[in-house]
């Protein structure tokens, strides 16, 4: 029986392109692989290819692709994609595995933190100043950290800080139990409390029509001073607009925004020069193609075998 | 019976010298204590207090205290107070706990490396030309981290890093295993083999005759190309020339230094405007009165009973 293919790996950057190619060629050498980086390059391959394995494609280009069976995400949110699905059940959707993604996205959020805590930004300036003067430096112990998703991704993060010493607080949808936090919120009602309780709050969320814009004004109006938000989700969970102003009266204290509502940033958007704003171009949490493509070829051998697929997405749950 | 006193409470912060009376004073209502900041408020005390627990005072002033019995250093290094020892072993000298300091020393390692491999000045100067551009971040899970000293803290700076994946190696004097490492280098001779099995070098040693600029030309040449040498132990640990040297070879590519052969650190010192040196102004590991005042309590307890103390120093050993 022929191997299912061809494959089409679409990636907006081009250095990805080449390895994830590499990796796949080396591990499937009798299924036919193309690679796009644009939608010029790909429309050549659209009419045969029956899987699709990639991020930053239009959401248009899935309708041109009749024999298009299975597509899996380079990355743990389809927001973007689910946002114009019309692909119905003949075409399978998975993502990529957030325990994959984890383990980096867990040195962001620790990064975070202790570029705060640990005052590099007061001694930089006093670096610059030839000026030795000492300040106490805080502890990630004296914190409670609050952790908006506890999937694969937001449960690697609550560990690894419940390690170094902090109180962690967790914030789910669902009222399921969750051993890694010393608190556990659950629900939209519960959230005001969560976020209440906490000194840094990490959202690692996926964006659905029920987290849009979920850190509003009301929400973000009841942290306590000084919070430091730190996103690491979908820039859209946050309303961008209602941050500023939370940030102007210091409700929150500093925001450190990997992902933002639009990407990449515009220009001229507001954010850019705020001083209590970090903004990384989505750098956390990155498709290191040596640390995914394992799991895709894992599912392309199920999906040729006929087997369950791994990270399926529930189009109802949106994730 | 009395009880042993007075005490004097010597800290050049006057800021942790309140908290520090503050939580004395309480635990020790029946003991006279005085405190002092300065050689001129600590004068008058000189003649009677028979218990010190201070840090930053002058070597000599020791000489001025005839009663003195026992001296608790605040902090785990003792190389100031040694090099002018003349007390003898009349008088007792002990030092913090390593233990007590190491989390937040620990805190500060980490906060160094994902500094860099997060490459927050990266994103940082794309914020400053409000430009956004994704770059690959590193991994500690991808590093060799070498920690050169195996105490209280290079122990809990070795278990923290593995735990967060990376590949650790300890460098220690002594042949004596440690459990927490994935390869140890014990000895002088090995020291050459340990930094060049290194992407990140950790110096957590105490300062004594042995390792007194122990990491100069020689050893700094060793280094792996762009090797990351962070100095939380003591400054003269490090030859600063030849590292000012090894830098400008690029054979190590980073330096983030909390202490420094002279501190404060002198305006016109070569360091500061060094852009690929961090200088911190002994932040790491701070002596937080409320963090280390059980320990000396316990040990003020162990004095007055005539029982043995804890964290005594070998006056032979230095540490």
């Amino acid at each position: 029986m022929p191997r299912p293919g061809p494959i089409l790996i679409y990636s907006i950057y081009q250095s990805d392109l080449v390895r994830f190619q590499r990796l796949l060629a080396g591990a499937l050498p009798d299924v036919a692989i193309a690679c796009a980086s644009t939608p010029e390059v790909a429309a050549s391959h659209l009419d045969d290819a029956v899987i699709l394995y990639g991020w930053g494609f239009p959401s248009d280009m899935l309708e041109q692709m009749p024999k298009l069976r299975w597509l899996q995400k380079m990355g743990a949110g389809v927001d973007d994609i689910l946002q114009h699905w019309r692909c119905g059940r003949q075409v399978l959707l998975t993502r990529t595995d957030g325990a994959l993604i984890a383990p980096r996205m867990v040195e962001y959020v620790l990064g975070a933190i202790l570029d705060k805590s640990m005052r590099f930004d007061t001694a930089r300036r006093q670096q610059d100043r030839r000026h030795w003067n000492y300040f106490e430096v805080g502890t990630i112990r004296g914190l409670t950290v609050g952790v908006a998703g506890l999937g694969a991704i937001g449960s690697m993060i609550a560990k690894a800080l419940r390690a170094l010493g902090a109180r962690v607080v967790g914030w789910r949808r669902s009222p399921k139990h969750c051993a890694l936090v010393d608190e556990l919120f659950c629900g939209r009602d519960a959230l005001a409390h969560f976020v209440a309780a906490c000194d840094v709050i990490v959202l690692a969320l996926p964006l659905t029509d029920e987290t849009r814009k979920l850190f509003a004004g009301d929400l973000l109006s009841r942290c306590r001073p000084g919070a430091h938000v730190i996103n690491v989700g979908r820039g859209g969970l946050i309303d961008e607009s209602a941050l500023a102003d939370a940030i102007r009266k210091r409700v929150v204290g500093h925001a450190t925004l990997d992902v933002l509502a639009t990407e990449p940033l515009p220009p001229d958007h507001p954010f850019w020069d705020n001083p209590h704003i970090t903004i990384t171009p989505h750098v956390c949490g990155p498709l290191v193609p040596e640390d995914v493509v394992p799991h895709f070829l894992a599912n392309y051998e199920a999906f040729a075998s006929g087997r369950p697929l791994m990270n399926i997405i529930d189009i109802a749950r949106q994730y």
